[in-house]
C-alpha cells in the first residue's frame, strides 16, 4: 500500500472498512492554526452515509478522535493523528468474496497483490469508508485555507444523464462555494434534483448504481503558485484525487472539451480589472498555466464511476474450484456516491492547495 | 520547478527551449538493459516537429548524447544523462512576451512564479520542446519493458470533432499496439486521416489551432501491479501525464463515459480464458482496480488542448503600460500538436509502468 | 513536522509526550507476515522507562493498540497503525518551559519553530517518549526481517568513559545479537555492568547526567543492497538515526577511527570462506563498501549526548523578561538514557534494513 | 542507483569517472539569483586533483558547461543542469578489476549490485569523481546562501594522528569561514602543514594511505529551521554527506565526545547578547537542538577513511576462477584525499543547509 501522499503536507491514512479503526495523519501543517470541531463535523457529516435517501442506510458516527498534533483547539505543528472508530459492522456479508471477486471492485486485484492476505471485509482498505480520514485532512486543511481567503466549494455536476448547471469558471465566488460546502446534496440548480434523485431511485429499484460527474472549485489562490513539470497544479491534484475510489478521471478548465475547441476559442484573454489586477475573460484553463496558478478559480471535475456494489446477480469466477461463477452482493449500499463524493473531492483539493502554496512559500 | 519524477525510476528533465541543451537523467534503471540505438531515434522522430505536414517547419535534430549510464550499448545502473543540444533557434521571434504575455501560454505566469527571472526565449522551460527527452526516457524504459512482454501504443483518437475508431479495451493486442508506435500519424482507421488533416489545414488558414484527444494502451502488465491510494496506477500515471505541456483532461477506461453508466453496465464480469487466466469480457476499469492491476489492458486518454500559439490578433495586457494590448503571436507553431502527442503520451505511460512495475517488484 | 521517513517503507510517527496518544503508521510492509504480539511486548518493555535502576520510575503501560493492517495475526499489507495511549502524565512539571528554555532541550528551538505552539509539556513531539513507536515499528520489522535470516542486536559500548567490549565486526554471529536483543541492559561483558551502573547512579546523586555510545550490529543481510550515491546503507541508515532523539553522530565500521588508519590496515581483504562465499578477513567498512552491503555484519555505532534534563541548577533566559535567569528542572529523569536506547537503535537499523532490502527487490 | 537526493533542492548525480561526462542537475533554486562563473571554478579548483602535492597528478579540467537555468548570469528558475566532460582518462589501468576486486573498493558490491554491467573504469559512478558536480551544486548554492548571510567553510581537522586546531563552535566567524574556503589546504594553524604533508608523503612512500577528518560550519544561519524528527538538521546533512565516496562517519557538536561528558557540562547554557539575541555560550549542540537550528554556528565532522586504492600488493579473490588472489592496484591515486575532501563537505554542507532553509520557508 501507499496510502502516504505529499511533499510539503504529508498525509498518511490507515485502516480497513472492518478494522479496529481507521484514521490519517497529517505532517507538515503550519503551527497555531485554529481548527473548529464543528466545521470537522459538519464536513465529516456530509461525507458519511445514512444522512440522504440517496445514501446507505448503515450509520456511522464518524467521531474522529484527535490523538496528536492540536493543544487548546489550535495545531500545535506536530503531526495531527485522527482515528475514528469502526462500529456497526456487518462481516458476514462479506464471507464470499475470497472466492467470488465482485466485478468493478478490488477484491480480485487486492487478493494478487496482497497475496489473499488482505482484509476483504466491507472492503478493507479499498472501502469508500477510507474517504472519511480524508475528508477529516481536508476539513482541517480548509480552515487554514479560509484564513488566508482561500475557498472551495464542488457539486453534482451529473449524475447519469442528468445534469446541473456548470459553474461559471470565470466568476465563481467565495459566497457561492460557501453555500455549497455546506450542503448535503449540493447543486447550483436546485431544480436539478428531483431527477437526479428519481434517477438514482430508479437505478436502486432496479438493483443498480449510476456514476456521475463531481465539479470542484478553489478560489481565493495566489497566482504564482505550482512548479512544472511534475509539481503543478494539475499533478498534484490529479495524484490526490486518483486516490478516491471509484475516480475514472480528473479533467481541468475546458478539460476534454478543449479537444474539440480552437484555439482562438481556448485561450483566455487577458485583462485588468479594475483594481488593476490581472485577470482572464474566460477560465478555460481552469485557473493553471504551465501548472501555476493564474489567481483565477481553478476549476476541476472528477467522474465517479457507478458503485460496483450492485445486488443484481453478476457473472464472475469461483477462484476456487476455477470456474464460472454467479454472484450476487448483499449488504448495503449506495446506489450512487456521487453526492456524498463531492465533500471528499472539495477535501482533496483542499490538501493539494496546501502542498501547492507551501511548496510556493505561500502558506 | 519540479521537473523530477518518481520514486524507483527517477526522472530529472531539464533545459529550456533556446538555452544550450536540453535533456534527462533517468536514476534507477535496472542494469544489463540493451538499449537500440535507433530504436530511440525512431521514437524521437516520432515526436520531432516537422516530420509530418501538421507540424512546424522548424527541423530539430533532436540527437540526444548519452552522458552516462551506458555502456557498451547496456545499462550500466547508474543514472542515464542524455542531452539534446538546441541548435536552430530563433530568438527575436519572442522578445515581446516579457511585456505582452500570451493567452493560453505561461508567459503570465511563469513571470510571476519567477519574478521574471525565467527564459521566456521558446517558452523556456515551458516549451513543448521539453518533451523530447520525456520521449527519449520512455523510448528507453520502452525497450526494457517489452523484453519483458510489456507493450505500449496510442493513436489519435479526435483531433477537434474528427474521431479516430476507438480502441477495444478488452481486445487490444501487443501487435496492434506495435504497429502504432512506428508511425507518425497514428490510427486505427487510416480513413481518419484524410478529414484529420483537413481539419488541421483549415485552422492553419484560418491562423488558428486545434486540440484533440490521445488514446494510449499498454498490454502484458503483470496483473497485482500499483499501491492504492496515492500509488495507484491512475495516480502515479496522471501525476506524470499532467505534466506535458496543453494536457488538461486524463480517464481511464471508460473515463468519463462512466459517469452516465449503471453499474450493471459498467462493472466488468471476470471468466476464465481458455488458457486458465482471468479476464474479464469488458474492459470499462481500463485495466485497474482498486489503483492495481487487473491483467487487462491499461487504457489511458488524454486531452490535449489547442495550441496556444495562433497567428490571429489576440487581447492581452501589457504587463509594463498597465493597460490593455493586442498581441499577434509570430514564429512557427503547429496548428495540431496531436499527432506529435501520441509518443509523448506513449513515452510517459510506459515510464509510469516503469516505476510501478519497480514498485511491485515485478522489474 | 516531518515525522514522516522512507520511500519504501514508509514511517510515520506521531504524538506528544502529554496529549492523548502516540502512535506510527508502518505503509509498505510486505502482506501475510506473522507478528507474534509477545515480541512486540518485549521490545517495547526493553525501551519502557522504570523497568530498570538506571530509569526514570515513571512507569507507562506502552501497550499498543494496533488499529489497523493486521488480520489474524499477519499483515495485512495496508497500512499498519498502532496507537499507545499517553498515561500517567503529570503535566505540571513543565509549566515554566514556555518562559525559561532548558539547556540542551529544543524548548528554544521548538519554540521559534512553532511560533511558541507547540506542546512544551514532558517535550512533545520532541519527547523521548516518541521512541515508543519507533521501536513499536522496529520489532515488527524485525520479526520480518528474521524470517528472511536477518537479526539484528546491539549493546552498551560505552557509558562515559566506562566501556564493554567491543562487537568483533567481522565474527559477529545471529546467536549473539538474538542473545542481546533480549536483554535490557545489553552488554558482551557482563562485568561491565557494575562500573557502568555505579557511574550513572553517581551522575544521579550529582543532580547530573552522562552520556555514552550504542553500537548495533545486523548479520544476514544479502550483499548487493543500497543504492549509492544517496540511497546507500549509510545515508538511510542516517537519515533515520540521527531521528532519535540525544544522536550527536552515527559511524559505520571503524568510523571515525578510520581517520587515524593508514589504507594497507583499513581496506578489508577478500577471501574466499570454507562454503564458497565471498567474506572479508576484517570489517572496517562495516558491511557496506560504495553504500552497498557486502554480506559482511553491518555494523553501526551511535553516540548519545547525556540527559539534557539534569536537576542541578542551570542558566538559561527568562524569554518573557528578556533577562538571564536561573532553572532548576523538576521531574522525573533518566540520568543515563543509553540502556533505553540500545532497543531504540535496533529498531531505527531494523526499519532502514527493511528500506534497503525492499529497495533492491529483496524483501 | 539513486543519486538523487532532496525534498525541496532536488539534487541529482550522474556519470561515470570514464565515461562521456558527468554532471549534475538542481531543481527547486530560486529565480534571479546571480551566480559568478569565477566563484564556481575557484570551488571546482580546490576539489580537482594535481593542484597540490598531496593529490594525484591526473589534472582534470573540470569546466562545467551550464546547459539550462541560467541565463545573463542568473539563475531562471527552471533545473539548473551542468556537465563536465571527461577527458584524460587511461582506462587500460582497469582492466583486471572485473576479476579482481580491490579491497575497500566498490568493485565487488557494484558487481553484485548491477549484475556486473555496472562501468568499472576508474570505479565508474562510485569514483570520487562524482564529487565534482557535487561541489559544483555546492558552490552555486553557497553564492545564494552567502546573499543571505550563511557561509560555510571547513578545514582538515586532522591527518592520521597529526591535528589542526578544533575550531571554536561558539565563536567561529563568517570572516574565518570566508577564508578557509578560498584556500586548497585548509587549515586554521598553519604549522599543522608540514607535519600533516609529511606524514602523507611517507604514506605515499610506502605504497599507502592515509585518513582524516574534516570539520567544517556555517554561520548564519536563521535560528528555527529543520524540521524533526527526521527533516532535522542532522538527518538532512547526513543523508547527503555520507553520500560522499570514503565517508565512514558524521557528527555534530561534540559528536561521539559528548558520549563521555556529563550533561551539566554539555548543555549550552542560554543567554542574551549584547544585541538581544539568544545564544548559548558553548555549543556542543553544533547549532542545532530537537533538529532545529539555535542560530549559533552549524558544526559538523566528517570521518574520512584512508584512500582505498594502494599500490602495495594486496588479499583478494579471482572471481573468475574462485580462488585467492594478490593485486596490485595501479595509476595515480591520492595517497590522502582530505584536503581534497574539504570543498566537498563544505558542498554537501550548503546543499542541506539550502533544502532545510527552503522547507523552513526561509530562502
Amino acid at each position: 500500500m501507499s496510502s502516504t501522499w505529499g511533499n510539503q503536507i504529508k498525509l498518511s491514512i490507515f485502516g480497513e472498512s472492518h478494522g479496529p479503526g481507521i484514521g490519517v495523519v497529517l505532517d507538515g501543517l503550519p503551527a497555531g492554526e485554529a481548527v473548529q470541531q464543528e466545521e470537522l463535523l459538519l464536513q465529516m457529516a456530509r461525507r458519511a452515509p445514512g444522512r440522504d435517501k440517496t445514501a446507505t442506510p448503515r450509520r456511522e458516527e464518524d467521531m474522529p478522535e484527535i490523538l496528536s498534533g492540536m493543544l487548546d483547539g489550535r495545531t500545535t505543528g506536530a503531526p495531527l493523528c485522527a482515528v475514528i472508530r469502526n462500529t456497526n459492522t456487518r462481516s458476514r456479508d462479506y464471507s464470499q468474496l475470497k472466492n467470488l471477486p465482485r466485478p468493478g471492485h478490488a477484491d480480485y486485484t487486492g487478493m494478487l497483490r496482497y497475496g489473499g492476505y488482505n482484509d476483504v471485509r466491507g472492503g478493507g482498505h479499498f472501502s469508500g469508508r477510507l474517504t472519511a480520514p480524508l475528508v477529516f485532512a481536508g476539513a482541517v486543511c480548509r480552515q487554514i485555507l479560509a484564513r488566508r481567503g482561500v475557498f472551495i466549494g464542488g457539486h453534482i455536476y451529473s449524475i447519469g444523464s442528468v445534469c446541473d448547471d456548470p459553474m461559471d469558471p470565470a466568476a465563481v465566488t467565495a459566497q457561492l462555494l460557501n453555500e455549497l460546502s455546506r450542503q448535503s446534496f449540493c447543486l447550483l440548480n436546485p431544480q436539478a434534483e428531483a431527477p437526479m434523485r428519481e434517477l438514482v431511485e430508479q437505478a436502486r429499484m432496479e438493483q443498480d448504481s449510476v456514476g456521475g460527474i463531481v465539479e470542484c472549485a478553489a478560489v481565493g489562490l495566489p497566482a504564482g503558485v505550482g512548479s512544472p513539470m511534475f509539481g503543478g497544479v494539475e499533478n498534484v491534484a490529479a495524484s490526490l484525487l486518483f486516490g478516491i475510489p471509484a475516480v475514472k478521471g480528473v479533467e481541468f478548465g475546458a478539460g476534454f472539451a478543449a479537444a474539440r475547441m480552437r484555439g482562438s476559442q481556448h485561450n483566455d484573454p487577458f485583462y485588468y480589472s479594475d483594481d488593476g489586477r490581472v485577470l482572464t475573460s474566460t477560465n478555460n484553463a481552469g485557473g493553471a498555466l504551465g501548472g501555476i496558478t493564474t489567481g483565477m478559480p481553478l476549476l476541476v471535475r472528477v467522474a465517479v464511476k457507478p458503485t460496483a456494489s450492485i445486488s443484481q446477480p453478476q457473472q464472475t469466477v469461483d477462484l476456487s474450484k476455477h470456474q464460472a461463477a454467479q454472484l450476487q452482493v448483499t449488504g448495503r449500499h449506495d446506489p450512487c456516491i456521487v453526492p456524498r463524493a463531492v465533500p471528499v473531492v472539495e477535501s482533496a483539493v483542499a490538501i493539494a492547495v496546501m502542498e501547492l502554496m507551501k511548496e510556493g512559500g505561500r502558506l
